[in-house]
């Protein structure tokens, strides 16, 4: 299958090694895959034959003006005039993640779903904002819109939902799927600190952003959530529906009382749906020893589902980092690769 | 899709149950399914226009002689001849299981292959006897073999290994994957019971066979076991390969002990894999409170693969009986009406 990437920073370069490492076990599998282009905001490389990872990718680590490239590089072409000039199967998308506007990858998925071609996508906002109007659109092409890193990354919460519990009805979603505020409730409980000091050392470690608003006031796992209750429970709640609370009012001896009866606080998300309504939230919930989430700790990420026929299925992974989400990306490849059609 | 039947005893009935239950929610997702004939032992129904599943149920829950059936019930025939004067695109196998020869399913299942028909089965025996012979047919012939349902049940293990972690390399498999061992050791840590005593609760409560040998001796979590490291690790290790421990020597005393150092005893089957060797094998351990398959307690299962580039991922499901079995038969079913082709 020949694909064009749009986006080359973190996790397309991953991406890219990821390819190279993966060359004979892809042969093995019967799967070819071709960069037919990667496209940067302002700068790009296109080779209709097929571009020379391992090449590019060493260029990649000193230069990162593409335009220089010899082989095919170019300076800013739009994507509506590469598309038109070049054969591909598969959109990458990996553009910044803009939860507000979806821009700009919610326009590249319009134009290339518009022209017959298939999206992989790692992009948050797009799916967030617009999930409904992409798939219409996807279907009415007769193509894939393949989102299975947009929610955890390399844990399975997507394809969990819709491949793994197909044919039986969710009727919860309950997920601990922000890493940065789960890492800070485990400092707090190991090494006893106060939440602004467990805070601090997530900082200094690079897991929480300089300001970490999105993380710990619970957007991130809201997010998320809205996602996997949209995708898989076919609704389509907004943000603004949505009580969050977040865990900056936590305090080290709420803690310790937890322990006392044997319990974690954790930063849950959850929906629980019946046929007349629908109840979404974020919150710290004290979690029984006996909750299959009880043990996700640390960076580690986990959802669990109750479905009808199905009964309960509890998913916990957390790989997390550029590389297992450039392997979700190709997980999502390959998948489209087998002809599934995710949307039904 | 058309589909023909075989084996027609509690999930097979409870198939016709879900599939009737399930009509309005297959139409919303554009699936048709009509079943064409049910093949019992010794008598059968067949209509070429799709039984009325809700007549045949009724009829079932009196008489078990299908040969009464008015609308085409029969005396036995042959498969051959069945699948020679129908036109179906499933088999779905759902004999008994037997793990020393196969039989008969095996001989079903070749039979449906090697005619082009996709084969959906919950029967171990085949797969575990003759998993790659039946692949390289199923693939000479362009369909499918679909055994979602052979390890778990309810929980995706197969699925999970072969989707969730597509392009990845699983490097081990740990799991814990029969519910009347981990029902036994639960009773005797939660009620201070002796194994024998803990043994008979869960014979009277028709959790543990009269001779409950298979489960107890570890053979149950080694043949399942041995199914996930052939088929997700492209294996082709035996039964007596496998170092097989069961839980009969286990002693409350050692139950406490665990308990006071934090952790669990378990029935773990463990499949490690290097380039160089692989080592399989089933025992007792106990298991620290921060593995994911610590809080797996009871009836319910769960699995946990380590891959190459998509990390951990810990599957923990474990509705189980004849619903849910039947449920993922259908999951299988639908996975292959979305056109993914799970062999590679």
């Amino acid at each position: 299958m020949d694909l064009g990437i749009i986006g080359y920073g973190g996790v397309g370069k991953a991406f890219l090694k990821l390819l190279i490492e993966k060359e004979q076990y892809l042969i093995s599998k019967g799967i070819t895959l071709k960069i037919i282009f990667i496209l940067k905001s302002n700068c790009g490389v296109y080779n209709p034959e097929g571009i020379d990872l391992k090449d590019l990718a060493e260029f990649s680590e000193e230069k990162s003006d593409l335009a220089s490239y010899p082989v095919g590089g170019f300076d800013r072409v739009n994507l509506d005039h590469l598309l038109d000039n070049s054969d591909i199967d598969i959109l990458v998308e990996l553009t910044p993640t803009n939860i507000h506007t979806g821009e700009p990858a919610l326009t590249h998925m319009k134009i290339a779903l518009a022209k017959g071609i298939h999206v992989v996508t790692a992009n948050k906002g797009p799916i967030l904002l617009a999930y409904h109007e992409l798939t219409e659109l996807a279907e009415e092409k007769g193509v894939q819109l393949c989102i299975g890193c947009t929610t955890g990354g390399a844990l399975p919460t997507i394809n969990g939902g819709l491949i793994d519990l197909a044919g039986a009805t969710i009727t919860s979603i309950e997920g601990l799927l922000n890493g940065t505020t789960n890492f800070i409730l485990k400092e707090m409980e190991e090494k006893e600190l106060s939440y602004e000091e467990a805070l601090k050392i997530a900082q200094r470690q690079g897991i929480a952003e300089t300001d970490p608003s999105l993380d710990v006031d619970g957007w991130d796992t809201a997010t998320k959530l809205l996602i996997l209750t949209n995708v898989l429970m076919k609704t389509d709640e907004k943000l603004e529906d949505i009580k969050v609370e977040g865990i900056s009012q936590i305090t080290l001896e709420d803690i310790k009382k937890a322990n006392i009866e044997g319990k974690k606080y954790k930063l849950i998300g959850k929906t629980v749906k019946t046929e007349e309504k629908i109840e979404i939230g974020v919150k710290l919930e004290k979690l029984d020893k006996n909750h299959p989430l009880y043990n996700v700790d640390g960076k580690n990420k986990g959802v669990k589902y109750t479905s009808d026929s199905l009964g309960d299925l509890t998913i916990i992974g957390g790989a997390s980092g550029v590389i297992p989400a450039a392997a979700s990306i190709l997980r999502d490849i390959i998948i489209l690769h087998r002809g599934y059609k995710i949307l039904t």
